[in-house]
């Protein structure tokens, strides 16, 4: 059990790439971390991707990316958890590194969601509900979170004007992002005003559909120095979780068991604690999402996350930065592309690499990734040593 | 980086499960798998599926079936290399165990592909292939499988008679397999005799469209004899690799560079010769598969396999038995399935628990998955202690 290393990482820009394919907007951001890290050969590689399939008609994908990214022969690994296939492709690459079977991994996460119409494309992500409880009876994403919504405003009197300020603020950060695919300031009242979606969620609460890819390049610890004459990110810690995939059959609809218990588990390995944290990327696919995940993770109350919100308490000055990104609202949500873009942000922060939106002494990140209504859920912790 | 044992195997009939679901057959092989291991808790679990997205408008799959195992809140991974599906997941689980980051890990494989019409099955693996360049322009997996054989048959002078013998055998072995999808006797003649799919296969050149699940538990070696009061089954090395997803990229197709790669690394890890495998469960999608690979692993020289099938080499009694199980000819496809059913059948064999296809002294044994065209494979080596 050996300690793993980011040391490089490569992402272009998304959006709307009518022009390029998924192998094209694949291989350019992994070759992009590859220069990044210095390496010059890469032994294994995991890609995470949710439903080319359904999105592109295209299976056994990691062995077509590790052929179109000229690396085959090597080994190439798909990993799939809905929302969450970034994320878990980063956990299973880390888990390469520590078994000592591979010295230097590629992890990659990509996902082309336009090129199927708007209907095709709710279809295709309600894959990640329970198809036979949930989907088959008209349900879509949504419709679920506004549940949780819903629920949250209920109990603890939650309300729109913080749900609206989530997706205001990482505007703003997005708007600092290059790579983000929308760079344009939004107000609250923009928001509030937005046509409903799915009562309460207004689409701007709402992440979009995008089309992007983002890679890493991970290593031993041990060897990290060797290859990369940067800043040394550790990973210090993963966590990795379940939940029953159907909303329905949660206790509480207010919180994300999957969620508190993988940050549990990272902060445990990490050997972190909450205060210890000085910044996160977390799964924002609908503005409730922000305030149920910084409150199941344990970072504020049950409760309090929507006004601590409006106070700029997670803003980028704030004394808790979350979404410095953009997160999935502004910056875009490529689904299996998206928990791999956290840990490049994350890296670019520790670095001190973030430009404009860079955050001032910054020490240890947090990632949080989600699949579905939260049936699975993933959470890094990266430090610079 | 520990050893890693196989403690506990699961699977039932294969066939065509029309009235259970994915969920149904996947849940009962996996408790079989953990009740014959004797393990009171499961850390971890991997799932091993091509594409329920296409054939079951479900991804999310691993959530969905810790979930439904009633694992949950387990971290649950879906791996996907098209037909590989299961071989991978078997890997990923293994470098888990290695990495010290699990104890006990479950690994799965399913597929359900008769909820679908035979156009369809056809259209979602043919998804394994180069969407692009090959699917587009209409070739299919038999037309894929064809074109080798026919380059096989003008290098080698290889005969339809031998390809359908590779059949005959399977099917021979198949008959003793309770498990098993077709509990037939065939014949050189039935095969010749039956419908043309792509020449020069024949339908009983092919695996079936199947329904199946597999499942097995793994361990650390340390811990293996505190669990499990059986043969303890090590795991003694594994090889994976990729090559072009296309066939047309590749210089020749008699032959396929990922398998001969990842048989290599296998057999390195393990320490071990040619000369010390003591029996194969091999891909064997179409008859010609199963000689290509049997060479292309170097069992046999090229051009040779053919012979050897025709001269009873590698039946039960052979000296080289290949696919006792039946092989994916007789036993069944479920494409997702067959590399931990590969290690179901290895096990039973290295555990003297076949039964009536009981190969007598074994101690080594291999198996060989394979994904599209030969653009991904993954071999393992298992040795009873």
């Amino acid at each position: 059990m050996r300690d793993v290393a980011v040391i490089g990482i490569g992402m272009n820009k998304w959006g709307e790439a009518w022009n390029k394919s998924l192998e094209e907007i694949f291989v350019a951001a992994a070759l992009d971390a590859i220069k990044d890290s210095g390496v010059d050969k890469v032994d294994s590689m995991y890609v995470g991707c949710m439903t080319s399939g359904l999105f592109n008609q295209q299976e056994h994908l990691a062995s077509k990316l590790s052929d179109y990214s000229g690396l085959a022969p090597i080994p190439a690994t798909r990993v799939e958890s809905a929302c969450a296939s970034g994320g878990l492709a980063f956990k299973c690459g880390v888990l390469d590194v520590m078994s000592g079977s591979s010295e230097v991994v590629l992890v990659g996460g990509v996902e082309k969601m336009t090129d199927v119409g708007g209907d095709h494309a709710t279809f295709a992500l309600a894959t990640a509900a329970d198809q036979n409880y949930e989907v088959y009876q008209g349900v879509t994403f949504p419709g679920l979170y506004a549940m949780m919504a819903r629920a949250h405003m209920d109990r603890y009197g939650t309300t729109s004007e913080q749900l609206a300020a989530v997706a205001v603020k990482n505007h703003k950060n997005g708007r600092l992002n290059p790579l983000a695919q929308f760079q344009t300031d939004i107000t609250i009242d923009s928001v509030l005003n937005s046509v409903m979606i799915a009562d309460p969620l207004h689409i701007l609460d709402c992440s979009p559909i995008s089309d992007g890819a983002a890679a890493c390049i991970i290593c031993s610890l041990e060897k990290a120095k060797e290859f990369s004459n940067k800043a040394i990110v550790k990973v210090s810690g993963f966590g990795h979780a379940t939940d029953t995939i159907a909303l329905h059959h949660r206790d509480d609809l207010t919180t994300l068991k999957a969620v508190s218990a993988a940050t549990e588990k990272a902060l445990a390995m990490a050997g972190k604690k909450h205060e210890d944290i000085d910044l996160i990327e977390l799964h924002d696919c609908f503005t409730i999402a922000e305030i149920i995940v910084l409150e199941s993770m344990g970072f504020y109350k049950p409760g309090s996350a929507g006004q601590a919100t409006i106070a700029g308490e997670t803003a980028k000055n704030g004394k808790l930065p979350v979404n410095t990104s953009g997160g999935l609202k502004s910056k875009g949500h490529p689904v299996g592309a998206t928990g791999v873009a956290q840990i490049v942000e994350i890296t670019k922060q520790l670095r001190n690499e973030a430009g404009d939106r860079q955050v001032d002494n910054v020490r240890i990140g947090l990632t949080q990734n989600m699949g579905g209504s939260g049936g699975s859920s993933i959470v890094n912790i990266l430090e610079v040593l």
